[in-house]
């Protein structure tokens, strides 16, 4: 057995490789062979730090998924003028990331699709993650709301929802189109249905 | 090896079986020992009428889901006034289907997240039945505007697109929300927009 002289970047290097292995392959799918070749740790030190397959999935989620998320997020949805600030994110994410980042999608959103059915963990980490998406969208619109910039009636908890479920479907749909110029007018879209419900 | 009687019924048979099989694991879990087993043909049958695993997944898809998922889009969309009656079918959908139906979700959008990837023809099977649900529905819009229902301004196709987008997320909410209620608010969300777009 390899001997392990610092366990915690062990640790976290065998996180980084696994979240790559499930993002390139799915859960189910990712080998861990391949993620020990990729480490280069033994299986007994991934062993060591995890005892299963499982454990490495729900620790890959926790510990390197949400803060990527919540940062990826935080940056338009921290900003003193968040519904803008979402809509200038919109528009221009087609040009701030590659089309194989693209084709690749939201790994949480992979996540949801193949695991919520089969694992409970998985399933609540995915909704605790996309709970916490929606009321930060929707604390956006509370704060458009006391600006006097948002129209009158409109459901707060759920157009955040809403918003949320059109950013997954773009997700799928940029997972499945070849012409990704048509994932931008989709983006466009939600950018149109935001400014509808301002004044 | 079994004699096969009637090659078109076992060929059904076959096909009804691993649908279901792919519906409940996925396409890549989907296990050929299920298949033979529950459809009751034996191994050379399967492989007389498809060659692989591979074959009998694209025949799924192209003989099952996509007149599954016409049959149940065309019932709003051939509607007279398509656009209140995709309104109607979004409200009543949550009390026509079961929970498990909910978080099983269409498998047209599990296969667009597991296989578009890795699979060119599951793909492009993907994309053409989703863009005949974005032309259906820019379809119905058109209608809409011709009748005088639809406020200026709206970009059909952006728009169409959207809804789907909407569609496909509400789908991926039903797979991790344990509160199904929620996505029925998403629903009702996705037809406060359609009513925004009218007159």
């Amino acid at each position: 057995m390899q001997s392990v002289k610092d366990p915690t970047a062990t640790r976290l290097r065998i996180l980084q490789v696994a979240a790559g292995e499930i993002i390139n392959n799915g859960y189910k799918a990712a080998s861990l062979a391949n993620i020990l070749a990729n480490s280069g740790v033994s299986k007994g030190a991934l062993y060591h730090h995890f005892p299963s397959k499982l454990a490495l999935g729900h620790a890959v989620f926790e510990e390197l998924y949400v803060d990527r998320f919540q940062h990826f997020w935080g940056f338009p949805l921290e900003n003193e003028a968040p519904i803008q600030a979402l809509c200038d994110f919109f528009l221009a994410l087609p040009s701030q990331i590659t089309e194989d980042e693209m084709t690749q999608g939201c790994p949480v959103c992979s996540l949801a699709m193949e695991m919520s059915a089969e694992d409970e963990c998985f399933r609540s980490q995915v909704q605790e993650l996309f709970e916490w998406l929606c009321k930060r969208v929707q604390a956006a619109f509370v704060l458009a709301q006391q600006n006097g910039q948002l129209k009158d009636g409109v459901n707060l908890e759920a157009s955040a929802r809403f918003i949320v479920a059109s950013i997954q479907g773009v997700q799928m749909q940029a997972r499945y189109m070849e012409d990704k110029a048509k994932v931008s007018e989709t983006l466009i879209a939600v950018v149109d249905y935001l400014k509808l419900l301002m004044r």
